[in-house]
């Protein structure tokens, strides 16, 4: 198996803070690790001894139940041990800074930091003060790596590849660290990428990333083999970026009418949790020929292990042992 | 030792929602095997692996140190992983249904789902779309059965038997999902049941499930062998169900004087946490001679391992082992 | 190595409830057991399996994020379970009182229970009514005792020694438990301590404790080998104690110039979190030469991981096996 998550030359990367820049076989390399974890959690056997011995901390300045029980148990079956930090119980509402709860941690002698934050670029300025594996779990929004892994072994494991498929991204795409690390990771998989927003939602040159954009889902959906929806995010629209949560399902929900454009096998997709009649209709996510919105759950536990696995035995001190 | 949790044709259940309906040698088969968990824990040797490698998940909607902590040290002493849940970190506030929480948990391959809701109902209804066993930790004035089945083993290792005894369940009927379970309980194992409550806090029709109601402590309370108290719950009293602590207190707080009227040797029970000088007084609640309020509490830890125990062995993918 | 913490009879302890009255010895042999775990740590193999079995709950009446991690990461890494008790969702919302959560949580058979209270001798109080061993991670004004350990390892291993070493402690003195404890531990083991404070931040007769006491910082840190920072804890300082946050860091807050008045070696320390530019200047707390502040936070896994290690080998039921 190639080893995932190096550099060009071949060494080990120590963080996974994006899916910008990463290279197609550091991606296919963890797809195959995460493939191997499904089948083994599938088995019944799910539980491994690999990372025995090794701490990680889930940091998260932002609530996420799902990312954050995602990888706390990824890493139990592991083998790990895992504490949770909320913001709500942390230092910083003492006042401490950002990277002095980081670094405080990094001081116990910690394997993995997996860290949520509100800010764009906050997880990297803090990778860059730790020695432990440092995990974007989503910051601002830039990016959220693991998302984009999990959708992208749902779609490989239903449709048997990556490349050449036609993927529809619809929703609130200018908040979305989700989008923006699917669409990444897409054009390095070689599949072709549409976005579909309201005016008011569509970042300002876009397709500088290599998509193409749509105002309207009715052609923006026409003959994809994917249908990825984003979550419309309540807390993070401030300003009147919608007129209204009713126009707004009627013009850019996806309900089975909209649905009929896309071709006849297209999947169904969405990160959760879901807004039921804000941004999909019930009829659609529960027709579960099509919605895969439970198997993205499931690969999520799979990415993150090999994402936690990789990297945590990338670390320089696994050499030396750890149980 | 004969299986708890069959069914009349000897098919497993795979959930415990309630005490209803439940067959007398289920509920002993449960008792004897906490019995068992009792005495490995007081032999200092607590922990086991029966459930290594499994996944349990605390989903608690309303907040619950004690019934939590229980659980939660009951998997652990199992060996298995136990992911904690509150209300306030859950996805329920980004908008969330219940059911997509339960069939988000469920897809990450859960052995177990430990369920507190303030609806009466809610946790059937969750059970009916997950494929992990489910667990009843108490639901609106339903059901709890939890806390039945540790009031059982309770009296049971200290009168030797359940049949025939007489049983006193004190305050506040109306809201108590604890009194409903240990009213189907000891129906069941052959005790006489009676409730004792202002009539504001006694049920219509109550005597249907076969007890004997009183609104006056001193003649409910005559000749008891058991006075089980129930908690005064403020946070539930909407409306004007008490005139007032004071004199709530006066008519149907246990005191010694009132508890003068039960039998020598009867037994005193509180589910806590307790209301000192509202339902009970601290001088009969420190009695220990015959208050079992401690003894409880230890009795649940091994009730939770029984319940966990076999209804996860019970699930079909035991076959093909775990770790 | 000496057997830590037992009394002048040779009993051992069953809590860690202060510093004072301490013997010299016990000090040191807690101290070098720290030292064992500090380079197990280092090597590469944190976890051992030494409380395997054994169960410990994190009570905590007041937030700490960083004392309730070290107190976790060092249970999770002698192999205990461990359970973590918020104020927030304890039964204490509900009116229970602080003894019945004492001794409803000592009914669920623990081994050590780590309590941090907001009153003074809340946790000696406690201690009287369980049967596992407590260790007070903070109460009220009074001691801290794992914190004084943590520092007083973290300058003996810099300094070889703590002996006739001059420690100035500067600050809040008034609501510190942290400087209360330090005091106990530096007087025991023969190093001389001088506190420095505005006088409305220094407790009347602070000299019985065996300290100089001195309001000027020039002053004070003239010739100290160890400068030894207190947090400004906002949250206690009810009443007008200090003028305003700027006065108060141009008198007593550490800078280059103040620190230039103790020793050319002189080491920094401070408990965190940090209030940068209240207290310590980000100029000394970043100079890592002389400050030490990460190395506190590793030395206190160390010297938790043998407060537990020692305080559970010490229980009566170690004998019975555990695991």
């Amino acid at each position: 198996m190639i080893r995932a998550m190096t550099d060009d030359y071949g060494y080990p990367h120590r963080h996974l803070l994006g899916i910008e820049g990463k290279h197609p076989w550091e991606i296919k390399a963890l797809l195959d690790l995460a493939d191997h974890y499904v089948e083994q959690s599938r088995s019944g056997s799910k539980k491994t001894e690999e990372l025995r011995g090794r701490t990680i901390v889930n940091l998260f300045f932002e609530n996420s139940t799902r990312t954050r029980t995602s990888f706390e148990l990824a890493a139990q079956r592991l083998g790990a041990d895992v504490i949770n930090m909320g913001v709500s119980t942390s230092s910083v509402s003492k006042g401490e800074t950002l990277i002095d709860t980081a670094v405080t941690l990094n001081a116990m002698h910690l394997d993995a930091l997996v860290v949520r934050h509100g800010d764009s670029g906050a997880v990297q300025l803090l990778s860059e003060k730790v020695n432990c594996a440092v995990i974007n779990a989503g910051d601002g929004s830039h990016e959220h790596p693991t998302q984009a892994l999990l959708d992208a072994l749902t779609i490989r494991r239903r449709k048997g590849h990556l490349d050449n498929l036609l993927v529809a991204i619809c929703g609130d795409v200018l908040h979305s660290r989700v989008a923006r690390s699917n669409i990444h990771l897409l054009n390095a998989m070689g599949a072709r990428v549409r976005v579909i927003a309201p005016k008011t939602l569509l970042p300002t040159g876009i397709e500088e990333l290599g998509v193409e954009a749509f105002t309207d889902m009715r052609q923006g959906l026409k003959d994809v083999d994917i249908v990825m929806m984003l979550r419309v995010q309540n807390e993070r629209m401030t300003g009147s970026y919608i007129p209204s949560i009713r126009e707004f399902f009627h013009f850019f929900g996806l309900d089975r009418e909209k649905l009929a454009l896309a071709k006849p096998d297209a999947l169904i997709m969405h990160p959760g949790p879901m807004n039921r009649g804000v941004e999909i209709d019930s009829d659609v996510a529960d027709d579960f020929e099509r919605s895969v919105i439970r198997e993205q759950v499931e690969m999520g536990v799979a990415v993150r292990m090999a994402v936690l696995d990789t990297l945590i035995r990338n670390a320089p001190n696994f050499a030396e042992g750890a149980a």
